[in-house]
């Protein structure tokens, strides 16, 4: 890929904080993913009660090395590119946002710490290392054959959803509250539980109608999965053929300096988007 | 579409009620589904027992407004069609009926109140506003693949349920009443739960002879699952391919004013069912 | 189809009992299919304690009427047939043996009435009767299918067993006895329930090592799931694009005066198994 | 096969025990599938209670056999072959190593006893036996399948696990330790459990809030459950078309005697890895 003749600082920080195939910028990504994944674990083991008691002090800490990281991190990408709205409310930028003003806000509002998990959402990022082009293109691959059976998908949970209502009220007439069918939303949550097969147990039922409802219920969810498993097979089935044509463009992780648009073909010259050029000059 | 010149009160009021694509049946359809939602969540939140201590007035009066507007539609839907006869014995004429009656009828029977729950049916109208010709679409489709597939999946809920008396027996001859499996209907209800996967554990294997039969139906389930996923996945395959034919029609959401017949074609000038024109004059 | 022309008595009882396309045999068949569901069915209420006590004498008195009735049908099986031993030998002749018997024992051993639900096996008659030759098809494709992939499963099912048997002894040194995990063999039947995504609860991890290694287990078994469905569906899908050669035989309900072979075509006029003319005469 | 004419006392036992396709190579493949199956047994036996109080004497005699037949057997092996570091450091090696030593350890460190049962890894060798080039065959297209999806699983089970992250934090923070979600850690182990459908009922959710997320999650789940299953399907759809091509050769049992390496086509006479005659002389 060439490259601008003149590097400012700010093209400079452009390209290891927004690119991935630089050795700063992909150096710079492993770090970045490094401490995503320490302070979701940190996140973690802080709510587990002995842990807490006894390492307490070094989770506060740690807490905060990273924080301030994040933050050093979120005002670098604000100001090293030229549209900063571009970045700030785009999916990535409110993610970076939100995961970072936590701990900021536990000094006001007591509690907010758990939202410091939201940080897994930064995990996505990973992919942009990982041979990126590659795991997008799965990614994209998978996404688009949810999108593309989207009705069918539709159609289906909303037929698994009157079900469930019609079936959770026969099974609260039949078992009743005294066999723990407290309520007809109670009984619903049963009947998901039952459909989808996972079966807690916590509610079972125990006269002989209610068995034999439970019964026909379970056949039929044994039968319903069946569905959306051969809707997605088949579009994907489907994908697997249309993909030939599709496999001649590669993507490269440069973002451009203007809008902050990713997924430029390796030989771009200019944004997809807005048009701007991209190299940094 | 090209409407009748003349029209009489009655031709109104069909257009509103039975039809989508004018802005007032779309505007009289939402306020249906919202009132239909609302009736739902009415008797699911009555079944809960300190909600009903609280609010128990509030959802009586709730119910009441639902149930005179839902008798009031009735009327006018029979009233509004030139042969009454073919709405009122029609799927949806039935279900219309026993969601707006249950109300009435607990004047003079105790416990009818939960029927209301019936009223979820209803919701099936839902499908005939959100862009209908598409999802009604999507929803024939899968019908069709689960009709098509029905000798398949016959032959297998047959084999199933054989496989369920027979592993029933067995294990309610290992284990016995004293770990819980009652009687041999209760050992087959065991069963199905085991062999669909659900595993409520509200019975579970003790002796390890009893265990071991346990593992065998579970691998044996897990395996069984495969057989109508495989049947649906091919079904829906065929039907993907067959598709692109079946495209070319579009279907509105007109109601014949004589039979009450629908998915007429966009171009249709007579009902497919009756003969009658579908210009109302 | 036609018909020998002098009709002895045991070729009508031959043709009654054995075949299903003239009205008696037709007739015949419903009325052995009723009995042998009215047969299970006592079985599996006699189990019910309070229904034994109740009505006790009836299922007694019910239970020697069908198996008189059974002992019958099961001497005239093998007088009417030239052949006795093709039948009696046969998967269908074991097993009407084998359903009729038990009563019988009941007077020397105590507990074979139990064995009565084997008659459940006799529910196999019932594709026999409705549209026999649609339904053997596809229970022939499900069969054919399953044998097809017979290589694939046991593959799949040997690596599940070592698999489990490994899982299973490191839950049994992480848990230990003393949270349910008695021992290697209830180890690994707690593996195979979770495997399987049947997940009684009756054994549950406790220490955190465990539930990691729980959850390990899990998602292989969500994954392992896929393997079995994607076998089917693909052995599935090549079925059906060969059926259409399949689909120009049909086969009728005749069998052999002599050999008492099955699947004869509509127009053979000999045994294609021992080669006797299907007349009988 | 043209067998090498000057037998060595090497050769002989390099043939008995590496190779499949002589009677005395299948004999001995036998006698060493048994005991396999046998050591594996007396483990899993030993670990129950009750059997290693009566049966213990028993038990350690028949391990210490096992074991010094697997000694023998190991440095036979280790001789019969060219260049034993080929072997020692093979797969297969490394096992029939592993599985060896635990009980001399168990003289030196308690508790190492367990460690026997890695000796199911053994049982992998079973597949040589069983018509082995077919077998091979299957196992390496489901192993091909795999690997071809092996980017869409990653990209998969990543969004699971964010997923869990989230949806587990959430849990914690509706239900809290109170109802079991004793901290994040052990609500994501529940998510998991929730997610694939196994559903233990060791924790369940009990507030109204918390049910309603527990109802979304598991109709995720249940969708989710799509995906793999769809890519396995595909890939091995895709696989099967390719099949024909691959037929054609067949693979026998012979082993390197240079370097060990395996799956020689039936006409091959040099080794297809190290290029050294397949024949010993």
């Amino acid at each position: 890929m060439t490259q601008p003749a003149k590097h400012t600082w700010k093209s400079k920080i452009h390209e290891v904080i927004y690119e991935a195939d630089t050795p700063a910028g992909k150096i710079f990504d492993v770090i970045l993913l490094i401490l995503i994944l320490l302070s979701v674990a940190l996140v973690m083991l802080e709510s587990v009660a002995n842990m807490q008691i006894k390492y307490g002090t070094y989770f506060y800490i740690g807490e905060w090395v990273i924080t301030i990281f994040f933050t050093v991190e979120y005002i670098l990408r604000v100001i090293s590119i030229k549209k900063p709205s571009a970045y700030i409310f785009s999916f990535y930028g409110l993610i970076d946002f939100i995961s970072t003003i936590p701990l900021y806000l536990s000094f006001f509002i007591v509690g907010t710490n758990a939202l410091l998990t939201i940080r897994a959402l930064r995990l996505l990022r990973v992919f942009r290392i990982l041979k990126i082009t590659r795991y997008i293109g799965e990614g994209n691959k998978l996404t688009k054959a949810l999108k593309d059976s989207r009705p069918k998908i539709l159609v289906f949970l909303f037929a698994v959803m009157i079900l469930s209502v019609i079936a959770g009220t026969l099974m609260y007439i039949v078992e009743g509250p005294e066999h723990g069918f407290k309520s007809i939303p109670v009984s619903v949550y049963w009947c998901i539980v039952t459909l989808t097969t996972v079966g807690f147990g916590d509610i079972a039922p125990v006269t002989a109608l209610g068995q034999f409802i439970a019964m026909v219920i379970m056949v039929l969810g044994y039968g319903i999965i069946a569905v959306p498993t051969g809707i997605v097979s088949a579009e994907m089935a489907k994908k697997d053929t249309v993909e030939p044509d599709q496999k001649g463009l590669r993507l490269n992780t440069q973002v451009c300096h203007n809008c902050g648009a990713r997924k430029h073909q390796d030989e771009a010259q200019y944004c997809h988007k807005c048009g701007s050029s991209l190299h940094y000059d």
